[in-house]
Order: C-alpha cells, then structure tokens, then sequence
C-alpha cells in the first residue's frame, strides 16, 4: 500500500512553515517490523548494550548504589569499559562503598577519571585518600546529586542502571524477581536524566512489568546479567542491626529525645539514618506511641525493618523510601498499598519544587565527629581517611524541624566530640541536639528544645562538657598529618563548596 | 547561630571555579521559616496564582480535559485571565469539547489568539469552522501533543491543571475526594514539562497525598477552587453507553472481528476507544474470552466502565490508564492494585523511548468517516464542520497489531464509507479493518485477517461495495462548500501535516 498522499496540503502557504506528512512510519521504523517493534531496545550482552549506548572516551556514566555493598553492577560495567578500551570517564554513582575496591586498578590505568558519590569506604576509600587520583572526587548529598544534574555540571551520558526485573520495553522494579533491592529511589533520577538509560536486569519479564518504577519512556536498552547485587549484604556495614549495649543505649536515649523534644504529636513525621544507633532508635518508639496515643503521619528516607514494624502495626502510616535497607523494606514496598517509592529529587534535592525531608519532624542521623559548633563530619575518620558517605546527612539536616545526631562519645579510643570537626559535611546551624553514650547536648539556637528536654529530666550538658569528657578519658588526639593536596571535595546540597578533604601522610 | 565559615577552603585552587558555602538555607530560603516552609505553594485566590506563576501576554497555557463535557478550569481560568486583561495567549488544552463555548467571546476579543487541542466540539467548533480565527487551530494526536511539547514547537509557560485533591506541596491525584476524573494521564505531561504547574484542587488535604499522580517535585502553586470539574459529565457525548440497536449490532461484530483476526489468544491486549460502538465491544467479548479459556494480557488507553468489569472478572489482568472514562474507571483505579494510571508520554508520542500502543494487539476505533483507501476523519462532520477530536486514533493505528474501525454505514441519512474523506487524520495504512452495520471491509494490506474473517463466516466485502450501497441508499451527497482559508492545521503524530481544515461557506 502506497503511502497516503494529500492534495489538499500541496502548495498550501498557511503550512509552509511545517513538513508535510510522509508515511506513518517515518519517527518509529520500527512499527513496519512486528519483532523489531517489541525487541528493539534488547541488546545480546552487555557490551552490545555499552556499543548500542554509544560510550566513548570521556563520558560521564552513573549507577545507582541500592545494593549497597552486594552491589554487582558498577564493577561489572567499568571491568567491561576498561576492557573495551574506554578512558576518562567520569563515574557518577550515587554512591561507593568497599565492594568497589576493584575500581582502584581502573583509576590507575586512566579509565576513571573523576568520580561524583555520596562516599566511599574501604581499600578504595582508602587509596583515593592517599593520593590515588589526579582530580578530586565530588562527595555530594543525595539531594545534591540531583541538583549538580539538573545545574548541568553533572551530565550523564550513560545511566547503568542494576534491576532485578525488566520487561523488554524497560519498565523495571526492584521488588520482583530474585535480587530485590526495593525501592530505585536514586535510579529513578538517573532514568529521568541520562542522554541514555541501560537497563542490566537480572531477569527479563514478560511485558507488561509492573508497576513501573523506572519506566518504558525513560529506557533505551535492556540487556540480562546473571546478577546485579546480593541484596542480603545490603544491611552489612553502615546499615546494619546492632546488638551492642553502648548502641542500644544511644538509641534508646534518641527516642527520649523524640518522645520529649517537642514534635512528638499524632502526625508527627520521621527519619532514621543509617548507622546502628539511628536505625535501633526505632525499636523503643513502639511503646511510647503506644502509651501517648500517638501515631506517626509518615516515615521517610531509607526505610528499615524496624520502620516498616511499626508500619506493619498501624503506628506508621505511609512510607517514602528511597532505599530499602533490607529485605524486610523491599518487602513491604512490594505488598503495602502506604508503602510509596520515591526518587531522591522528591526526596531532598535542594532547587526542586519541593522536598520530603522539608516535611520531617524529626530525624536521627550518625556521626563520625560532631564539633564544638555542631558542625557534622561523616566522610572522614579520626585518621583522616574517608570512610562514610554525605548521604541524605545535610538534605535532611536542613529540611527536618530538628535534627538529633547520634554516637558514641569515643569510638575505638578516639573522640566523636571533637573540638574542630576533620571535614564538615553539614553545618552546626542544622544540628538540633547530639546524642551520645555520656548525655545529650542541645544547640543553642533551640533553648525550646533544651528546656523541654531538661524538664523530662534527661541527661542534658554541653558539647563542651562532653568534649572535656571525652579528653579525660582518651587524652589528646595527636592532630592528623595531611598534605596540601585536595583529595575529595565535599558540595554542599546546594552545589558549593563546604569543605575539602587533603590528602593524608602515609 | 552564625553560618559556618571554613578556613579550609579559603584560598584553595583546588575549588576556585566553584562557589564556596555560604549559609544552608541559600537556595532555600522558606527553610528559615516554619509557616512558610510548609505553605509557600498555596495561593489564595486563582487571581493570587496566575500573578504568582507570572502569566504575561503571549503566554501559552495549557490544561487537560480529564473531566470532558464536565470540566469547570478551562473556562473558569480563561474568564478570569480575560478579566485580568491578558491578551494573545496560546490556549494548549489536550481537547476541547462542547462545554467550552464560553472561548469563543475570548477569541474574539483577543485573549485567545492559537488554539493546540486534539479537537473541539459543539459552538466553538462551529465557530472557528466558520472562520472564528486569524490563526487555525492545530489539532493533534495524545501522543502527537507529547511530541510538539518535546519538540520545542508547544512550550507550556504555565500549566493550570484541575484536581480533585492535593495537599500544599502540591502531590495531587484525581482517585479521591468529591470529583474524581480517575486518572491524570494527560496532566501528568504537562506537570513533567510546563515552565509553571499550578493546580486548581477542589480539596487540599493533609500532607501527604497519596498516591501522587502529580507529584510535589513537579508543581509551582496550589489553588483551592470550588469545583474543577463535574464527574458525571464525563461519559455524556462521545464516551457515551448505547442501547441503540445499530450500535450494539456493530459493537457485537466487532467483537466477532476480535475473536477471529488471528490475536485472539491468551495474553493478547486490547483497547477500545470513545464511540458508542466501541466501547460497547466489551460487552461482548466476555463469553468469547471464556469460552476460549482466554484472558488478555492488558487493556490500554481510556478505560471504561465495560473494561474493568472483565478486569474485575480476572478477564483482563492489567489495565493501563490514560484517562477514566466514567466512575467505574476511577473507583477500579483507585481500588485495584493491576489497574495503573500512564502518562500520554508512555501511551503513545511517538519520539518517546517507548509506548503503550504499540504493544497492542487489537484497538477498536470509531470515525466519522472512512473513504476507499481506508483513510480515517474524525474531526470534520459531512457540513465540513469540526466536531470530533483526533485523540488517540492515529497514534494506536500506528501502534498496534491490528486497527478496527467501527462505525454505521450511514449517519443521518449521510454516508460513513466516502470515497475521499473530508479530512484524514488517520492514513488508511494503518487501519486495517472496517466494521459496519452493512458488512466488514479488511484493508487489502491484511490478506491474512481477511481470509481469517471469511473463513469464520463473517460479512466480509469490500470498501467499494459498502461505499456503493450507502450511495444507493442515501444519493450522491452533495460536495461542502469551503473557502480557502485554513480554519485547522491536522499535525500527524509526528509533527508533520497531514491534512488542513478549511473555512466552511456559510
């Protein structure tokens, strides 16, 4: 049949500035070819899909991190551009942790470039803190990610995106199929974002996938990997369950202070980080809401088996997740109709039109050191190398009505108080009250919040008490040894600079 | 508290392009702000929202028409932008139906000057057929509405979209509260792409609204309005249910055409479009798909009453939404975990990475009329006057497996099957088989389908022949009389154009 041709249209000056039709097919060729129509975006392995995405040198190319540390992707693909040849990229994932180590060898050999995460930990963590990379790294926050993209310093070329299953036209989830991660909270940014999106699923599924949280009409290829993550190491390391009796302690004094600071009313909203002490928090929330009477509007951020119990049991309404951080969570994503994935720009990226963690009463967040200005450092250790992650910290920090920070005054010997913090990843202004094994200390800029605390008879003192405390218990800390060189660079979520991290003395 | 000031960072090379921090709140100033904080989106007045979006002369603003011959925003809105004395604006509504004559005095007057909608009906159509506008109208496709917004052609400045609920962040859906059109998939485009998003909510609720077909992150203000539209004209006009016997007669055939073309086989999928015909399909379809121990794998686009009844039956497993074509549609939405609502970008533009339509097995279509090459007009009546709306008609032709275009032979004493349509919207290549009340027609670029249908015993014959019977039964009609000048521009789903609406004589 010949193409459809209009008279009516020929010589017509009221259309001469538009092109006149020309067959139906001419945006979508493949709709003249019934296998083509449906495969179309199935590429063989997975270096058909990196030719297919079109990598070159000196791309950016992101990932997402929802596995954690059962992460299989992001080795995977750079084992494969490194292999393939490829140089310069910039790596954009959401986050790092200690099972990249393996990316040292491709920093070395020029195929990582530059690197954007929220963090880093381990043998990885550690090299790049000794000098290993020409460029800085960029730390950013969760919701910073989303805004360096949406500034344009953060141009992703390439998303790899990790699902545990995809239909061939690309609607994903993970919570379906054999490795779930849960929520695609930071993936769905990249989807949304990247010149090209490459779906790795560790199944492909009959069409149509559902529900969709990466979707058909953001996704270019599709390719099946043998696996993609080990969900069940997501909750080892920072996410993990805590049975030590100092943790337990802290967490229990956090709930305290939620139950006494002033925001614990029927709807009240929260967060738990990670860190045990944050996510242990929510294990003694159960019977003070139970004896006020008091339900919680809705739980945010990365969502735990203790937050979806209390969901479970009526105590929690809704849940917006942006990672599930254990099985538990990716299971109730699947089955509760009030358990909500969202991305991280509806999470918390600062310039978005509007933001979750804007909407928190209270979150618990962890620390590494907290300084005599409140001022929060969770990159670096008291040796100065990275080993923690910006995360939500600062997002949420800044958007909750009060932040109640965590940890132990002096881990493994060496002081969480500290008089002026190594790197300062979200500022002290931010900082409502800290919480540790030897008292709580409020911010002066919240009298409100110290006063009530006092008056439920609490163990409230000073940062600078604290800090004397934790001296006379551990001495000194020899100050840590760096050199001039600017080794990571830590983006306040709204993109500028808040502090840099050097290069430390071997 | 004084904002953090670090030593750090001063001086450092390593950062000089980048801006160093300077205050948290910076990029977000309502942080410092509890009341504003949660209220800064929510406007007083309609008038409070159009000043704050920043409406200007020569704007284009745009709508949905979720709620058809019920909605209450376009009108309400243009009225109040012409009290407002704005002027030369380009109205992009996704259609326009009989309920908004009120245009026509703001046409006249200059307040409107373009018009993009996927068709009109009643006093306005006849209006602009009759000359109404210094500029025609575009008229395009669902999807093809994506694509010029994609395309840069259709810039939106400001989107004032109508919801049945949303809090005052702005998560926004059309499942709950008084006046519920279902589902949001023509807004959604517009939330996703418009410069400014403000809704109209009939209700605003508590924070947080869920699910969020609107999402927070994609909205600018937040209005409350009496009322945004009235749900129980939605299936008045074209989304009507028939008990003419006509109708059911071809709805009854078409049904036949489904069961024997060839797709009729566990996990097929299917759409029916507006058309008393076609939606009544549904009805017959049930014994057939049970006799056959068949069910279909999805049902797409608007959905009606008809459809989710096989849904609730386990008949139709998943059922995707672009719009809710009466209270069944969007109590099944609302309620049914396999019933999602899509966005016109996953259901059919053309230049998205994937849609829903092409997909599809089977769609039935409705038209005004047919002509020898199986081209297909459903905007201009047999006067030559505007009374239909291109809607999802070519982007599903396209799409799917095999097109069914069902309509009497004869309407009002006038043919159906033409031998040149008065204007195509749908090129005959794309449809394959026509379904009257005098005899199916299969498009000579399907012998497969014919022989199937020939072989099931149904009324097969040939577009001459059912064009040469109407003729017989109603006389040669007399040609329209039209002027030269081009009342409407009919973009192809593509861009490109496929036909001209032109200036009927009185």
């Amino acid at each position: 049949m010949t193409p459809f041709v209009n008279p009516r249209i020929e010589h017509e000056p009221a259309i001469a500035h538009l092109e006149p039709f020309r067959e139906f097919a001419r945006h979508a060729p493949y709709l003249r070819d019934g296998a083509r129509k449906y495969s179309r975006k199935i590429c063989a392995s997975l270096e058909d899909a990196v030719r297919a995405a079109g990598v070159r040198d000196g791309m950016t190319i992101s990932f997402h991190h929802a596995f954690r540390e059962g992460d299989k992707t992001i080795n995977m693909v750079v084992d494969l551009l490194a292999r393939m040849g490829f140089r310069d990229l910039t790596l954009a994932s959401s986050s790092l942790l200690s099972c990249n180590a393996p990316l040292i060898d491709h920093i070395r050999n020029g195929v990582i470039r530059r690197i954007y995460t929220s963090g880093m930990r381990g043998k990885l963590a550690e090299a790049i803190s000794h000098g290993l990379m020409d460029q800085p790294i960029n730390i950013h926050s969760h919701g910073g990610r989303v805004r360096l993209m949406d500034s344009g310093e953060l141009a992703v070329d390439v998303a790899f995106l990790g699902v545990s299953t995809a239909d061939e036209f690309g609607n994903a989830n993970g919570i379906s199929g054999r490795s779930r991660c849960g929520s695609l909270g930071y993936a769905k940014v990249d989807a949304a974002r990247a010149r090209t999106v490459v779906l790795l699923a560790e199944e492909i599924v009959p069409f149509p996938n559902a529900p969709a949280s990466i979707a058909q009409d953001d996704v270019d290829f599709v390719v099946k990997v043998d696996q993609v993550g080990d969900p069940s190491k997501i909750s080892v390391g920072a996410a993990r369950i805590t049975s030590n009796p100092r943790e337990l302690l802290i967490a229990r004094l956090a709930a305290d202070v939620i139950e006494h600071a002033g925001y614990f009313k029927p709807g009240f909203s929260l967060q738990t980080g990670t860190g045990a002490s944050s996510t242990a928090a929510t294990r003694f929330l159960e019977h003070r809401m139970r004896a006020r009477d008091i339900t919680a509007s809705f739980a945010l951020g990365g969502i735990t088996g203790g937050i979806v119990d209390l969901h479970k049991k009526g105590l929690i309404e809704t849940l917006y997740d942006t990672q599930s951080f254990d099985a538990d969570a990716a299971e109730s994503l699947r089955t509760s109709p009030r358990h909500f994935e969202i991305s991280t720009n509806a999470y918390a990226n600062p310039t978005s039109k509007a933001v979750y963690c804007d909407r928190l009463d209270m979150v618990i967040l962890s620390a590494l050191e907290i300084d005599l200005d409140f001022n929060v450092n969770v990159i670096t250790g008291s040796d100065g190398v990275m080993r923690g992650a910006s995360g939500g910290h600062s997002d949420v920090a800044a958007g909750a009505n009060l932040s109640i920070v965590v940890g132990p005054l002096i881990r493994s010997r060496i002081p969480t108080v500290v008089e002026k913090a190594t790197t300062v990843v979200t500022p002290g202004e931010c900082v409502g009250v800290v919480v540790t094994d030897h008292g709580i200390a409020v911010n002066p800029n919240r009298p409100d919040v110290a006063e009530r605390l006092t008056a439920a008879g609490l163990p409230v003192t000073t940062l600078p008490d604290l800090y004397r405390r934790a001296i006379s218990l551990t001495g000194e800390p020899a100050p840590i040894g760096f050199l001039d060189k600017v080794v990571g660079i830590v983006r306040y979520r709204d993109g500028s600079v808040i502090d840099v991290v050097r290069q430390v003395k071997d």
